[in-house]
C-alpha cells in the first residue's frame, strides 16, 4: 500500500529515546533528516541495539498514518523472530506494591541469565503524564541493567491505540531478544482484557486485608488470573498475607465456575525480603508449560492474533464513526433525546448510520 | 424513512400467534392481506388485546425491512405508555429450576393483583427449536392466566438481533398494562449483559451442590445479579440449601470489589412449597425501591437507552462488515494467514477496512 507514496520522514529519526505523542513531545531544534531504513533498523534492532529498539518502539506507536506503512513493513521484517518470550501480564490492587515487584522479579531473573522487557499498558498515562517518571523512580535497580528494557506506556487515551502499540512494542522486543516479557496494567477500565489477549498468563497483585483482600480490583480480573499474590508479606504483615491468601484461595474455588479448570495459586511474596518470588516464578513457568504441552499455548496465540485482527478492524470503524463529521454533527442532540425519552432508540440508531454511511468511503478506505 | 415507500404488508397480519423467524415459521395457505393500520393496533394493545399485542411483538421480531418503519412508528405511539413496570432480569444454573420458579412467581403475584410478562432472551433456540414447547409446557399454570403473558425467545442466531426484539417486546407489554416484566436469559454467551442492561434487578437462581454452587455460571455473571436464590430448596435439601446460601454470601463479600455496594442477598427458595418466593420478591421490590429512592433508577435507564443506541449502531455496523460481499471475499483466507503468522494482523486489518470501504455507503445509507 505504501510503495507508491513519497518518501516518509520518520520525525524522531535523530531522536532515539522514548517519544510520547503529540500531546507531550518536546518542542526540538531542526535536525537533518533522511529517510528511515527500515530493514537496517530491523537489523540493528535484532543485534540488540537499544537505540533501534527505542527508535522501533517510537515507530510502531506513532499513530501518524506516514509511519504506518514503516511500522508494517519493520512487523514483517521482524516476525520470524517474535513469538519465543514468556509474555506475563501482570495487574495489581492500587499501592500493592506492583512496581517495586516488578523491580524485584526481573532482577531475580537477570541474575538467572534472562533479559527482562517490561511494557506498560495506561490508557490514563497521557492525562496524568505521571507514570513515566513513576515507572523509572521505582524500577530503578532494574532499569540500571544492560539487560532489562522498560517502556513505559504510549501515551492515547484510547485503549485500543495505546494496546495495539504495547502488543507490537513486545513483538519489537521479543526479536531484539528479550525472553521474558512483563506486561503491566494499571488496574483501569478494560486494560486488563487487553493485556490478557497478549499474553500467555496472567499474574494478579494484591494486599491482605481483612475481608476485602480486592478492594480496588475491577470486576472479572480475578477470573482472569493464572497466578495471584498477597504482597508485601513480611514482618508484621506475613500471618495476615498467608491468611489472606487462604481465604481467597476457597473463595476462588467456591465461585470457579468451570469445574475443570485449575484454579489459579495464591501465593505470598515480599519484594523487601524476596520471599515468594521464586514460587511465584514457578507458578508462571508451570502455567505457560502446562499450555504448551496441552497444545493450548499455539491454540492460544493463534486465537490471540485472529481476535486481535478483529478487534483492529473494530476499533477503526469505532475510530472512523467517532471522528465522521456528519455523526458529530447530530450526536450529542441524539443522545439527549434518547436519554430523556423523547426519541427511541431505534430512531436515533437510524440517523446516526445515514450521517455516517456519507463519510464511510472516504474515511474507511 | 418509510413515507414514500409502496404500502407495506405484514407477513402475520392474520397470524396473531407467536412467529419465530423465517428459519422455523410454518408454510401458510393464502390469506387474504390488508395494509397494517399501526395507530389501530397502539389502540388494541393499549387496550390489552392479547391478539393485538402478539401481532406487535411479531412485527417488533421481525427482521425485514419492510417492517421496520412500521415499527418504529408502533414504538413511538406506545412510547408514554412504557417504562412503569418493574423490569427483572432472571438466569440460573441449568437445572436450577427457572421455569418452575418463574410459574410459581407469576402465580403468586397474579394472586396479588400484579400482570405479569415473561420474556426471554435465547440466541440458540433457532437451532435447538426447543424452548417454546419447553417453556409453554414448563410455565404450564402461568400460560393459563389472562393476567399474564408469555413469550418465548425471538428466534436469531445472533444476540444483538433477539435482544433488541426482546427490548422492544418488553415496551409493548409494558403499554399494554403488564407491571411486571420478567426477562429470562439462558446463562449462555453475553445474554446476561444485554438482559442486565434492560431491566432494573436482576435475580440469579442457583443450585446447592456443596462447594461447586455456581457451576455451569459464565463469568462475571455473579457480579450482575442483585438478588440470589439457591432454589430447590426443599424436603432433604433445604439444610444443604441453606448451608450453601451462607456460604456463597460470605464468598460474594469477599471478593467484592466496590466496598460501597450493598452485596446481593442470598436466599433460599422452592417453588414446590412456595417457600422463600415472598422473600424474594421484597428483595426484588427492596433493590428496586432504593433505586428509585436515589434517583438511580432515571439514571439507569438513561444510561441503558444510550448505551442501547451505540449498541445498536455498532451492532449494525458489523451486520453490515459481516454481510459485505467483499469482505466476504477475503475473509477466511486472511484469518488463516493471520493464525498460521504469516501475515500480521494489522496487515490483514487494513484489507478488509479497504474491503469493506467500498460497500459500506451502500450498506449503511
Amino acid at each position: 500500500m505504501g510503495e507508491e507514496k513519497p518518501p516518509i520522514w520518520l520525525e524522531s529519526d535523530f531522536n532515539v529515546g522514548p517519544q510520547y505523542g503529540q500531546a507531550s513531545a518536546p518542542t526540538r531544534p531542526a535536525v537533518p533528516r533522511r529517510e528511515l531504513d527500515v530493514p537496517a533498523l530491523a537489523e540493528q534492532v535484532r543485534a540488540g541495539s537499544r537505540g533501534a529498539i527505542a527508535q522501533a518502539i517510537t515507530l510502531v506507536e506513532s499513530s501518524k498514518p506516514a509511519h504506518h506503512a514503516k511500522a508494517v513493513e519493520l512487523l514483517r521484517i521482524l516476525r520470524p523472530d517474535t513469538g519465543k518470550a514468556i509474555r506475563v501480564g501482570i495487574s495489581g490492587t492500587p499501592g500493592a506494591g506492583k512496581s517495586t515487584f516488578i523491580d524485584a522479579l526481573g532482577r531475580r531473573l537477570i541474575a538467572d541469565g534472562h533479559r527482562i522487557a517490561v511494557l506498560a499498558v495506561d490508557p490514563t498515562s497521557a492525562k496524568t503524564g505521571g507514570s513515566i517518571l513513576g515507572d523509572r523512580t521505582r524500577m530503578g535497580e532494574l532499569a540500571q541493567s544492560d539487560a532489562a528494557f522498560i517502556r513505559p506506556s504510549p501515551a492515547g487515551s484510547h485503549l485500543g491505540g495505546v494496546a495495539r502499540a504495547t502488543r507490537e512494542s513486545m513483538l519489537v522486543l521479543e526479536a531484539a531478544g528479550y525472553d521474558v516479557v512483563l506486561v503491566e496494567t494499571v488496574g483501569v477500565g478494560q486494560s486488563e482484557v487487553a493485556v490478557a489477549g497478549m499474553v500467555d498468563t496472567f499474574l494478579l497483585i494484591t494486599l491482605a486485608r481483612a475481608g476485602d483482600q480486592l478492594q480496588g480490583i475491577k470486576r472479572g480480573i480475578l477470573e482472569m488470573a493464572d497466578v495471584i499474590t498477597v504482597n508485601k508479606a513480611d514482618g508484621d504483615h506475613e500471618r495476615e498475607a498467608r491468611v489472606a491468601a487462604r481465604e481467597l484461595s476457597i473463595a476462588i474455588k467456591l465461585i470457579n465456575s468451570d469445574p475443570h479448570a485449575i484454579p489459579p495459586p495464591v501465593l505470598t511474596s515480599s519484594s523487601l525480603t524476596g520471599a515468594g518470588l521464586e514460587e511465584i516464578w514457578h507458578a508462571i513457568v508451570d502455567h505457560r508449560g502446562r499450555l504448551e504441552e496441552s497444545g493450548e499455548l499455539d491454540a492460544r496465540r493463534a486465537r490471540q492474533q485472529r481476535d486481535w485482527l478483529w478487534a483492529l478492524v473494530q476499533g477503526d470503524l469505532e475510530d472512523a464513526l467517532r471522528n465522521s463529521p456528519a455523526v458529530k454533527a447530530i450526536r450529542a442532540e441524539l443522545e439527549s433525546d434518547v436519554e430523556s425519552g423523547d426519541l427511541s432508540a431505534l430512531e436515533a440508531s437510524q440517523a446516526i448510520l445515514a450521517a455516517f454511511a456519507s463519510d464511510a468511503e472516504r474515511m474507511l478506505g
